[in-house]
């Protein structure tokens, strides 16, 4: 029917028709599209909202400066340096908006300084010579200050700053050359810039702030907790006992490539100072450490999935015969990950995960003990190698559980997280620690 | 002798003596330690050198606009535009060079018709109320621009242009209301930031350019190569027949990581022109692909890499029985991952990892042989679990690699690699295919 339709009007008729129809759907859908991904931004991150609001209120703040005459008489110029901090300098984070800050202030103020140093020193020189040197110092400080950029511990903290002192250096002397007013704008330009930074600062700390320390603990627990989902559903999913949400099972992905989001928090959380449950000096370098053995759980993880993806893993006796023992190691040790997450979460000292560890290892013991029972020989090989693959990941997850809880003790230690004692026994077991967590 | 020493002078005195070597070792400690890590800063790569002086080349040049007296007189305040470009674009690839340049500009051209725009609506209204529609207006876009930063697609490649966009909307609508040479100075600014700009990504496209598409090919084999070496290594190293240079256990470990750098450079590349052998919009994010199975190898291989440092797994006879199967399984995926790294290096089609892929395949099926030609029950399961484990490893990485040679063909499709053509039968295996890779 739609065919005979079709070819009843001329081509021509039909083919303007579809681009009509098709263009206009094309601009809703464009439209559509564009309101769906704003909500989706929105939605990933509410606070993205109020972030975009405090930079538009800031720039507002600053453009009063301009706005309102007397004030434009006193500042000059120097109102652009101001907008231009306040661009600049606003971050999304509490930290980084202080880093910024910081650098830009300090250096601002030592380029300041430097540029009027080699101002003075080429200006002995006499007129001639003096654009010579000045361009020779500035050449050789410009390199020197590019390079070390590539220092990591400088790239890490200090980059914005170096970047600031290279283009005030570069600004100062050329200028100084030009004009001999360079202390007034100097101290001009350098009193705008700390007001607009305090400025971004205090809207940042105030308004809403986000903070870094705050993001990275709970990325941290975050992490913790899909780890801990996915061992957790992981036995009931490897035994087809289970139907329903599989989210979790895809959740942990993100933890495989969450270091840099960690660096760049751990890195801002240090410019910040107390906030909420953290005190100035939280130690969060530990957390990057227990980080990196998460994420090392998360490889052995990976691994482990590949197990549940392959469908050549068949119900098999074998399979059967260790199904207690494996779905206990992978629900506790999925607790333990839980426990020490939530303990992290309440900022208290992990004694609970310890009786999960406990579990976990008394579950390698029964493996064992399963496997010493059955006669390996009534089993086809077949039926015996995918098993043990994954229960051997298995057992390295426990292993990986246990650095984690120990770097989660350090930091628990090092933050002075409250420690509300279970029974000792509990905590540290004793001879039980004599135990190996090896399959057999 | 040396306590004798010691106690034969004052307390005071000998203090004293210890603190002055102490801190005169100390300063010369400072300085030894600076200028190890400058060394080593140049050592990792020495083009940072280069980059650093082609910066300063950069600010010398555009200082020259200050320096020259009639210049200075034609730019004015503009100079500083120039450095401000200077500083903010010199970064060091090309593509990044490209895309900050490209950015400013665009970003500076489209704020500045916007604000002009701006000015003229608002002045409809008369003096008393454009302070305060301007005011509206500004928070507006400036909140709607600083949300959008939020949005992947644009944070990925237009990040620093909604910046400079939201910066120069600012400077224009306020200093707009102030003075009505807006529009001189919106041209003057603007021609500037393009010659300033237009400098920069000359002197980053001429003088030793380091290209970030040619970065991203490099780091994508070296990343082949790297997991290579273990590979080809593991057998003799599981089997303890070797000695000599480890490096190559750990050489894998960067490549777990490589994310974040990869993403940045496709970003940059996809802004690059042609350039040596690369075309103008070669297939840039199929490296990506490459690199994401790359790293799925890679999380394995740290999970195979646990079975090597765990001193637990003693030479058994059920290890021994698999031997030549396993060293083959491990020698021969390695050569597929050095043969796909070096025909993607040379740019040529990976006719010849087919064979060692097939290779693989064999080894697998003898593998299996062994298995079934060997009474299981010989052995004691204690000896048999840690091998097997580390043997599906294997054989997942096999798979791997078969996934990252797909993906490389299809990337040699796409980028027209020389197809050198190996006899067909090596190429497809034809009837080959039908060997499933599973340990039996």
């Amino acid at each position: 029917m739609v065919i005979e339709n079709a070819s009843s009007t001329t081509p021509t008729t039909l083919f303007t028709r579809v681009k009509t129809i098709a263009s206009s759907l094309k601009i809703k859908h464009v439209i559509v599209d564009f309101a769906i991904n704003i909500k989706k931004i929105a939605e990933v991150d509410s606070r993205r909202i109020t972030h975009s609001l405090k930079v538009a209120l800031a720039i507002i703040v600053v453009s009063m400066i301009y706005f309102v005459q007397p004030f434009y008489n006193g500042m000059g110029e120097a109102g652009l340096w101001a907008i231009l901090t306040v661009v600049l300098v606003s971050e999304f984070t509490v930290g980084a908006t202080l880093s910024k800050g910081l650098n830009r202030g300090f250096a601002t103020l030592l380029a300041g300084a430097l540029g009027v140093g080699a101002e003075s020193f080429a200006s002995v020189f006499g007129p001639t010579i003096k654009p010579i040197i000045l361009g020779f110092l500035l050449f050789l400080i410009v390199a020197l200050a590019t390079f070390l950029r590539f220092a990591p511990s400088i790239k890490r903290r200090y980059d914005y700053g170096v970047l600031i002192f290279i283009l005030t250096f570069a600004l100062v002397s050329v200028s100084g050359y030009r004009v001999d007013k360079i202390l007034k704008l100097a101290q001009q330009r350098f009193t705008t810039i700390v007001l607009a930074g305090a400025m971004c600062v205090i809207i940042s700390m105030c308004v809403c702030p986000v903070w870094a320390g705050e993001e990275l603990h709970k990325l941290i627990v975050n992490n913790l907790e899909k780890l801990a989902s996915f061992l957790e559903g992981f036995g009931d999913e490897y035994y087809r006992t289970s139907n329903g949400d599989k989210s979790f099972l895809t959740a942990y992905k993100s933890v495989l490539n969450s270091k840099g989001t960690e660096e760049s928090l751990t890195t801002f959380a240090w410019w910040e100072i107390g906030h909420g449950k953290f005190r100035f000096r939280h130690p969060w370098k530990e957390y990057l450490k227990v980080g990196v053995y998460t994420r090392k759980c998360a490889y052995h993880i990976e691994t482990l999935n590949g197990h549940l993806e392959a469908k050549d893993e068949a119900h098999s006796k074998f399979k059967e015969a260790i199904k207690e023992p494996c779905m206990t190691m992978s629900s506790e040790v999925g607790k333990v990950l839980k426990e020490l997450g939530s303990s992290l979460k309440l900022m208290i000292y992990p004694s609970s995960s310890a009786v999960h560890i406990k579990n976990c290892k008394e579950a390698v013991e029964e493996l064992n003990t399963a496997l010493r029972a059955s006669m390996v020989a009534e089993y086809d090989i077949q039926e015996i190698i995918p098993v043990i693959a994954s229960t051997s990941i298995l057992v390295e997850i426990i292993k990986c559980a246990e650095t984690i809880s120990e770097a989660i003790e350090e930091l628990s230690k090092q933050a002075h997280f409250l420690n509300i004692g279970l029974p000792q026994m509990l905590v540290s077991g004793g001879e039980e620690e004599s135990i190996t967590i090896t399959i057999l």
